[in-house]
């Protein structure tokens, strides 16, 4: 009888190992926790990054070039044909000089028609600089084809606030992101440029992949420009499609604290600089009144500064307790921010990785789920956030 | 060969089973998240509580009684022979009144001893109230043998900030916290009180568990009140032992802002009101300089005010993840903070519960480690946060 029961067990350990591997398990006293792993250094401020395959991608390096990278050979090749009205006051006025290049992101076919799309700080001889979004092809480490979707214009000789966030929707449309370009509120016009729907600054903008405009867009009032899709935002360079609720989340900056997480609407005004969560840095400014009525209130917003950026949805399996939740890293506290939530509703806000804080710009997720992030340093990294297993007894 | 395998696998699963009841298992696919439920009800501004048993525990009511609850039976006994010169101002001042009835502590022995702690706002008739900790005999639902153990006076007529928070360290020693009592800082001495030494009021104080004073407290200077252990602190209502590195925490009510959470340190001096996180409430006053090389730093503080209050290790195994987590929860914006922790390194803060905010005075876990939350409400509850498996796919 002990001889079997002794088989038995052993068996059933042998056995248990198999279901795991169809349906793994984790014993109750070991738990998973994030650690940082640097997968890749010498990154010039990357902004940026879309997945090739899972160990290629494309990255933006805001104050450097277009680049390949290899994660296995450890090589960066520089895309050749970059488009040469990229301003070139990148890095060289002064730290806070937010001119350079933004994101980039593939076509959903990019496979069958190599085509991506990226914007970045453009320039205008004698006019000065704006936010400008192209589709291109892209192949051999070179683009062609280069195609305006956007060009915010005026020019200004401002360097400040271009927004440059880009995503693709659920409905197959292109959302770009336009800050409104200015520093000081005092500056405003009458109508304040985020609230002007003839100027494409402070705005969010959709377009179909091909750069025709849909449609189906909102209609917003005599002489609006048709790409607008929703006003009022100060400067965005974070947006998002969550996948489980198909809505697109943005982050948006705002001056002494003002920092705003929102869901986007078709024709939302979020209220920039008549209404804000913060301060306005001009103390002297007097916005015009707005119906508050017609304002669509922020998902969330932060005490205290910190800069938010690049979001992204959390999908993959590594963390399970993750799954679906929304990241967002800050620039100014290097915050990297965890948001669980119920569709769209927020659970739970967690602040991670409060003992190695480093100023982030993108979280970003690898095709097969691999959670990263890109740290906003000359030389920047790419940080795997990797799951440890570790006894918890 | 095909029936064998079926038998084999049927077989597995069953020894499965019987290996998760040895070393339980959780799926990946199944993840844990926290609900809260309403254990029980009726209790009067419940400031703390102390388990008797898994289902019986002894309650500290702000502005009613010290009781005992029976959670299986629902019913609340309220103990007999408090002592009376238990301040008449409860709740009948206003809201922010402070006086009342705080921290409910067992002796180590308790169950030889009978012996319990518990503080309050006692007064003494035409000169006000102040901060009373006393030990008594617990039998029968009443109470004798009420021997004070600190009385910190001066008694005076203000309402606020008494502390009333007791811990027992790893040592074996009580340490009770006292408020500096003021609402205003210009209407400090020369020497601010919680600076003053001499004065019993915003310090942490540690005493034998018979009421003697240690031997090897910290000395303090001359004529200072020897069971004083740490100086320099605003209001403390909540303090912890941490059970793996045996260091105590505790959280300190800021003025605007400045909300901080410590660890306790032999004659530390955390700096109030010469040195905040936050601000001065009386614009105009100075405190005099001190030296902030002498001065032991918060390890956590809040960029917007929370109100921390009754903090608790958590120990249990229903929420693998958040073993030897810190909870505290805050009054003002009805928060349920979780810190995780590596010794005292805070490695990540999440504040919960966001879409079901409550003001909560106490984090607290039963004899078997379920964790609880005492609503500070007229009709306050006892809230069991549960887990709840739930499908992640």
């Amino acid at each position: 009888m002990a001889r079997v029961m002794r088989y038995s067990v052993l068996f059933g350990l042998t056995l248990c190992l198999a279901c795991n591997q169809n349906k793994p398990s984790i014993e109750v006293n070991k738990v998973i926790f994030p650690e940082k792993e640097v997968i890749f250094e010498g990154l010039n401020r990357p902004w940026s990054i879309a997945f090739l395959s899972e160990d290629e991608a494309l990255v933006t390096e805001k104050n450097g070039d277009l680049v390949r990278i290899d994660l296995l050979k450890q090589t960066k090749n520089r895309i050749k044909g970059f488009p040469n009205d990229l301003t070139d006051s990148i890095g060289t006025i002064h730290v806070g000089d937010n001119s350079g290049i933004y994101e980039v992101l593939l076509h959903p076919d990019f496979g069958q028609n190599q085509t991506i799309y990226f914007s970045y700080a453009a320039k205008k001889p004698g006019k000065g600089k704006t936010t400008k979004f192209v589709s291109a092809k892209f192949k051999n480490d070179s683009l062609s084809d280069i195609t305006p979707i956007l060009i915010a214009e005026p020019f200004t000789e401002i360097n400040y606030h271009y927004g440059g966030g880009m995503a693709i929707g659920e409905d197959g449309k292109l959302y770009l992101t336009v800050g409104e370009r200015l520093f000081w509120e005092h500056d405003e016009p009458e109508i304040p440029i985020a609230q002007d729907v003839t100027d494409p600054r402070g705005k969010i903008h959709r377009f179909n992949l091909d750069g025709s405009i849909p449609e189906d867009n909102p209609k917003l009032g005599p002489n609006s420009i048709p790409s607008i899709y929703a006003i009022g935002i100060r400067n965005t360079q974070g947006i998002a499609l969550q996948p489980n609720t198909n809505r697109i989340w943005f982050t948006e900056h705002g001056t002494i604290q003002g920092d705003e997480l929102n869901i986007l609407k078709a024709g939302g005004n979020y209220g920039w600089p008549n209404v804000t969560t913060g301060k306005l840095r001009s103390k002297d400014y007097k916005p015009p009144k707005l119906d508050r009525a017609e304002l669509t209130n922020p998902t969330w917003f932060w005490h205290h500064t910190v800069a938010p950026t690049g979001l992204c949805f959390y999908t993959g399996s590594e963390f399970p307790y993750w799954k679906n939740n929304l990241f967002i890293p800050g620039l100014s506290r290097g915050s990297l921010w965890r948001f669980q939530l119920e569709g769209d509703t927020i659970k739970s806000v967690e602040e991670l990785f409060l003992d190695s804080r480093v100023r982030s710009r993108k979280v970003a997720q690898s095709p097969e789920g691999k959670l990263y992030l890109l740290t906003d340093l000359e030389n920047g990294q790419l940080v795997r956030i990797i799951p440890k297993s570790i006894s918890n007894n």
